[in-house]
């Protein structure tokens, strides 16, 4: 089976981690190149975790490439509310077996796109401030770019009431990249609210009993915490994930070929994916848009579950 | 039983007829007076529209007050391109039995709320222009109103992605409304378009036989064209009639007690109306926020349907 | 010589009560009434001082309706930082001579423009709300107004920095107004703070030794003091008496006929009067605009100073 | 005397190519690369003008990196209205001696500025699209630029009413440059429009007889027209030179170091620059706001052209 070889872009955070992980039991993904975005804590924590996730994984020969402090525009507003004071509450840590590499998120891309054979696939787990450096920089790669399977946007919100973290936290980059003209699967929150783990089947990923199993369901402990209190959802939203399953089972999810824009300006929807779903702007208002993005809406969600253990005990 | 009191504010337009003919066929409801607004069609043309659908129902003593010709700023996008020509096209129409009164549409609410010994619920069905004339204007009447029971809005649009017509023809007005700290029940797009009829159902409507049941089955075949070709659902929707319903069958409704505010300023997402569901404003940015319309988000379809067609047989 | 029949729409406000009894003075204009407005401070005490300002010219005659206490969408963000704890701070205020009409502003305004024989100029001084209220309400009155001669906006502001007070704090009230149709007189900040006096002008003025020249006087001797310590200017700004010298003395100003549009969205700029000086918006995007405002940018400050000290010298 | 380092980022462009030369001919500058960007004419074009201009004034040396077709966000809306079909209309122009450098614009920043003993100092003399790029993918470097002297904005607009042209055709790139934290001196509109050259300068100028001499008088007959015939100005205003001329010859300008913000959201007025000249954010909201940018507002005209004139002969 011919590999889909990814860089992937992330910000860990519980369901990066959990998503990272994903990556890196499939067999039919090759993680080239994994870089660092500021959000859902800083820049330098992140970092440290997504060494650390690999570390737990036994995976130290993917170059890790850290990203920038901030946001295209303005200061960085941290998601540490939700994933807690070093991104990764909950679970002890392992040391880093290993180091960043010299390059940063962006020049690690550029390398790593530069000398690939074939197009690259893009996962983006976090605020897309990476990508859209690297279109910004380099319109010229966008055409080695396969694809670009990220988590992100939605109907509704989760941090406003119309705006998604990932998307509000840096509108004009995830602007620049769903203009870019690349062909977008979206894991959005109409999709990844879906894909929730209960408790019970929490406890079954525990009792596999390998170190990464164990791993993760401490995360998904910690990380359930505030979907439960907050939001008041059935079991633990594993948001990140989606993005990797929508390459690696794109079966288990129903989806929809839209046009998505970026709301820059409102007062109230600033960070907003406005999906057209229908396609009104062309039937009420003669506006020719490219419908440039797959929005998931739904999961099998027990499939997505089955599929996220086996992928776990794969793993060490 | 006591009686609701209310003013039906509409712009008829298919859907508002229907409304009205549900109100005049409701023992639990007594229509004070009927107020126009600039909407589906011109002011003009809506007026005439629902003399005429009072004509048909043979109901010849409710007031009906005409309103104004453009909203609060700026001018009337009209909903011609749904409704017709005439904002009634299908079914022939009966000259009208009586003519509107000499009060305009604000003045008759204004006559009305101050004569009544009790506190009158509005029903509004199309934009929300009269209602926010009627609190910038006299906003002592506001302790005189018990509710607002309105079509409008939603957590998607239907006229661009982001809003939807009523509320997106007028936001300001909307704003002043939805700010007016009146008890609002909120029929939006996400219950509307799940209270739709087939064709079956339009059938069985059809076939009770009397003048109004036949009339309305009309008004469905012509208005579920829009909503087949261009929206492709699987039934004609009926949005206003769903503002009646919520008080006459309140029970076959789903609802949550939201903060709803209206977004005036986005590129995209102006006249979008903003569900704080979660209440996130409160629990991440600790903003307080009355939660101060009852949203419907789900509705017994078929007790829907069965209601409707029992109530049109009532009329003549 | 004809009189212009005004009425004069104020918050006074120091420089409201100077113009007011400017107004008064004046052998041309005809004041037939006074109608209060929530702005330098609440509309409760405006009003008072409108009817103390009369009252210190010995005018009783004249009725005085009192507004609203909010803008149109959003609560009131009053002036009392310029004005003081009263609105008037500083001079000793008489004893209020008559009381309030019964008929409050809006439709104190509706009676005197309805009862005229020949059109009224409205004069504007605060927030444009009541004057949109009554355009909301009776846009057939419209065709009985001749001009509105306004204080507001400017091509800077003095609040933000964009924007000037009086349209900063009702935007979608100044909104309605300028695009009424109606012609538009306007003594925004540019022409305003050409129009200061001076120490020694304001001694000159006191020297004039009659009751209301000591009075306004000691006005400025207080309203100067923000302008000295904030803003650094040379002498006392009259902003409001530049919309009553306007329909006076016309030809101390130079002005420029323009369109002005008032931005409703800016995060920066919301509440800027935005005066199309050039054309621009005709000669390099084709969108043909009125140019329905005459813009003040000039004045004859001597004249000005001249003009005001003869008729405070006039009054009692 | 010690020369200030520049590079010089245009998009020649009349005023541009004037600038250019201006700052070739100074002694107290030293042009260590020129970059350009799409603008007033698209990129292509601009980088051919600007390569052409260095030839016209026999320089070969200077390393030219072209730039980016487009601004950060969006499609170029280029000047070609002003500056005519190839961007420097009028003159015949030159056969370029020499090629831009296989580096381009942001990578011939990077190397320059890294190569470089002292801060360099970077002038802007078009959109700030080339400026962002840098800061945005290298901000390690702000600490080596000394200052960035720049044409844009104003208190007015010229393109749109309430912004210049430079700023509103990449209003985030603006916004990413003036929100940098390093030093800017900002030649707007406010005395720009004071720069201008009259006919008989002109003349003047083409009387010195030299090759640029000649040239630039013609740059400045083809140039005069838009300002003449749309704008109404008494000259052919110089924009881009100011900047050049607030280096070699600050003296001869006054200013005020204020705090701007750049305005993406308005619906009139996006691409604005707000400046805070009385500091009302901090007097009114309390909100404290760093004045980073030295405005020029007025300028010595006669010692302008005088300087300017003397500058050209010192060319072939």
């Amino acid at each position: 089976m011919k590999k889909i070889p990814v860089i992937i872009d992330c910000d860990p955070g519980h369901d990066d981690a959990i998503a990272l992980l994903w990556a890196l039991a499939s067999p039919s993904l090759e993680v080239k190149a994994v870089t660092t975005v500021a959000g859902n804590q800083s820049i330098e924590k992140v970092t440290d975790n997504a060494i650390k996730v690999l570390t737990k994984a036994r995976v130290y020969d993917i170059p890790v490439g850290q990203g920038y402090s901030r946001p295209l525009i303005g200061e960085l507003n941290d998601g540490g509310l939700i994933h807690g004071e070093t991104g990764l509450d909950g679970p002890r840590l392992p040391e880093k077996a290993f180091e960043k590499v010299e390059l940063n998120s962006v020049e690690l891309m550029i390398k790593t796109i530069e000398e690939a054979q074939e197009k690259i696939t893009l996962v983006a787990l976090g605020p897309l401030s990476n990508l859209a450096r690297l279109f910004i920089i380099r319109p010229d790669l966008k055409e080695k770019i396969e694809q670009i399977s990220l988590m992100g946007g939605g109907t509704y919100g989760n941090w406003i009431p119309a705006a998604e973290y990932n998307i509000w936290v840096d509108p004009e980059a995830a602007k620049v990249v769903f203009d870019s003209g690349i062909p977008i699967i979206m894991a959005g929150l109409d999709v990844t609210q879906k894909a929730y783990v209960t408790d019970e089947e929490n406890e079954k990923l525990k009792a596999q009993g390998n170190e990464v199993s164990i791993f993760v369901s401490e995360l998904i402990e910690f990380y359930r915490q505030y979907h439960y209190q907050v939001e008041g959802f059935p079991g633990c939203t594993l948001h990140d994930p989606c993005a990797i399953a929508a390459l690696v089972h794109p079966e288990i999810f129903t989806a929809e070929q839209c046009h998505v824009d970026i709301e820059l300006n409102g007062k109230l929807t600033r960070g907003m994916t406005v999906i057209d779903r229908i396609g009104y702007l062309e039937k009420i208002f003669n506006e020719k848009k490219e419908r440039q993005v797959k929005v998931l809406f739904g999961v099998d969600r027990e499939k997505f579950v089955e599929y996220l253990l086996e992928a776990m005990a794969r793993l060490p």
